[in-house]
């Protein structure tokens, strides 16, 4: 059994006591660090995702500066529907990455391909080997993989968005939703899979697009899906599911027993701890960390009050945004480790 | 007092029995209308929004065509915040409307003025008058304004996204947010009185953002300004509020006292309409038109079961989508009108 010397976010995780709350950063790696800003300079998005050297650099990049108590290998959700078959583009300043192939039916489905992980998307493996060894037992190394649904969402849409044609495909055409679902399901279990032998302590399950789903149409595009996940890979590998959006199903996501439950900040965390009744996950707006010091201090500190202790992990509600001042991510870091409210 | 032929929507938001459900649709007015396309394609935007003739003309497009039960007249929700002060562009393909001088303080909310509705607003009364004119009484006209937080969110964003600039002024620098919150209430107030007096039937507060927003900042940086509105106009002009992304609020929504409330498609009608107790109006996904027709009218059938009958205006759960088939909004206009649904 692996060794860290801070293993704070894994012990919650197996439902064993912490002398205090852990922290991470959701996209701690990259986008407001001048350290990633360097490297990305000289290096485009997917070419940072595909050379491990690279990944591993900034992936300890936030343990180093920030002091967060795990490490998020830094990759990107869409790696793994491009190794299926997807083409991925990632363009400066052009609204995020898109897919020049979106998926348009059935036939567009079925040219799609399951993985071998080891030769198609080996490079996040061999990031994650790197940082490992390079953070010697610090922190915990964190997995992940987009939901099922929010992967569609993507491949069918072609980009971000209100993911109008997706949601089309689930009223207009279920069963080749349910087609890809289950090709992504059983794919994100071999990927997670593969992650955590390579050195990845526990995985999370990104669900980013769950808001635009109805309560109904969640329950039978998303939530199903990442049961598929977690009931493989669980107990051996600790999954965490954040579905963003999704605050009136907490109590059925709790049901499908993932470690932990990820909480955006439109649900109170006291609330969804007590909604869920397992470790709660979250739940800052990042756009507090734009404020002064003392607002985002004040406004941490509202969070852990109303989390109950030993079982959070003190989170954003989302990723960080771009341009976000370095000063305040570390103050807000420093406060949560110190853990000084009552 | 006027008279309509159809006053289904009026009888239905002065608690008065109706003999079937009536609908229309937000956006209804534009969009996906070939004879919207045929106007739009010789001006632009902005230009159809303040050429009272043209904004008639394409008011009118929707009861002519698809056989709605109102008219809402063809504007922006930002036209207000221009006419305070602030600069709006409206360019083809840029995603969307954006301010160029957005708010980034006090001393920016201090350049903004009061606006006086008639000689800056006045185009927006002229179309109302125009189309009142020639809808001869057949459907009722509804007015409508952004909520003060959502034009707050615009104004200090500039554009539309995230908003992270717009929550993180909430956070930093409250007092400059209500302050400018205030001038939106008031400057809202007498606009939706001059679309009332100029033949407005009732009005709707379109609150797209509030889902932005946390409860607690919802609470007191949206909700607050709405009731303001609506403790001011009404009982003498009926008021819905939507407020899309806020159904954990829906109680507190009810509370306010407007005479319906919008429900997007992340709440079950049904369960809307218990909890607010009131007049609902939603709550079709709008992606739902573009499946199959008898998609569409399986889905739309399952909202009028759901729905209490007598206390609810049919409507999408958010604004119809660009592209949407228009024999596809026929026949769901179709389907609600005939009412057969059990």
């Amino acid at each position: 059994m692996k060794k860290f010397d801070n293993d704070l976010i894994i012990r919650l995780l197996k439902g064993q006591s912490v002398s205090r709350t852990p922290v991470w950063i959701m996209r701690q790696a990259g986008r407001y660090l001048p350290e990633y800003m360097a490297v990305r300079a000289d290096h485009d998005f997917l070419e940072m995702c595909k050379t491990p050297e690279l990944s591993a650099e900034v992936t300890i990049q936030p343990v180093d500066i920030v002091g967060v108590d795990a490490a998020i290998i830094f990759s990107d959700i869409l790696v793994l529907p491009e190794a299926m078959g997807m083409h991925l583009v990632v363009e400066e300043g052009k609204g995020g990455p898109r897919f020049t192939n979106p998926v348009k039916g059935k036939s567009a489905v079925s040219q799609l391909h399951d993985v071998d992980c080891r030769s198609s998307l080996g490079y996040v493996a061999d990031a994650i080997g790197i940082a490992v060894e390079r953070l010697n037992g610090r922190v915990p190394m964190i997995g992940f993989c987009g939901s099922p649904w929010t992967l569609l969402a993507y491949m069918v849409e072609g980009k971000g968005g209100d993911f109008t044609r997706a949601r089309a495909m689930l009223y207009d055409d279920p069963s080749t939703a349910h087609q890809l679902l289950e090709m992504l399901a059983r794919n994100s279990i071999a990927y997670l899979r593969m992650q955590y032998e390579a050195g990845a302590d526990f995985v999370q399950i990104f669900d980013t697009w769950a808001g635009v789903l109805s309560p109904e149409l969640y329950e039978e595009f998303s939530l199903r899906y990442m049961k598929e996940i977690v009931k493989s890979l669980q107990p051996e590998i600790p999954v965490i599911v954040f579905s963003k959006g999704a605050g009136s199903s907490l109590e059925k996501i709790a049901r499908i027993g993932a470690s932990a439950v990820g909480v955006d900040w439109t649900v109170p965390i006291g609330e969804a701890a007590a909604r869920t009744g397992g470790v709660v996950q979250g739940n800052l707006d990042p756009s507090v960390l734009f404020a002064r010091p003392d607002v985002i201090l004040s406004r941490a500190g509202k969070v852990l009050r109303e989390a109950p202790k030993g079982r959070h992990i003190f989170n954003l509600g989302h990723g960080i945004l771009p341009g976000t001042p370095v000063a305040n991510v570390k103050a807000l870091v420093d406060f949560v480790r110190k853990g000084e409210v009552d």
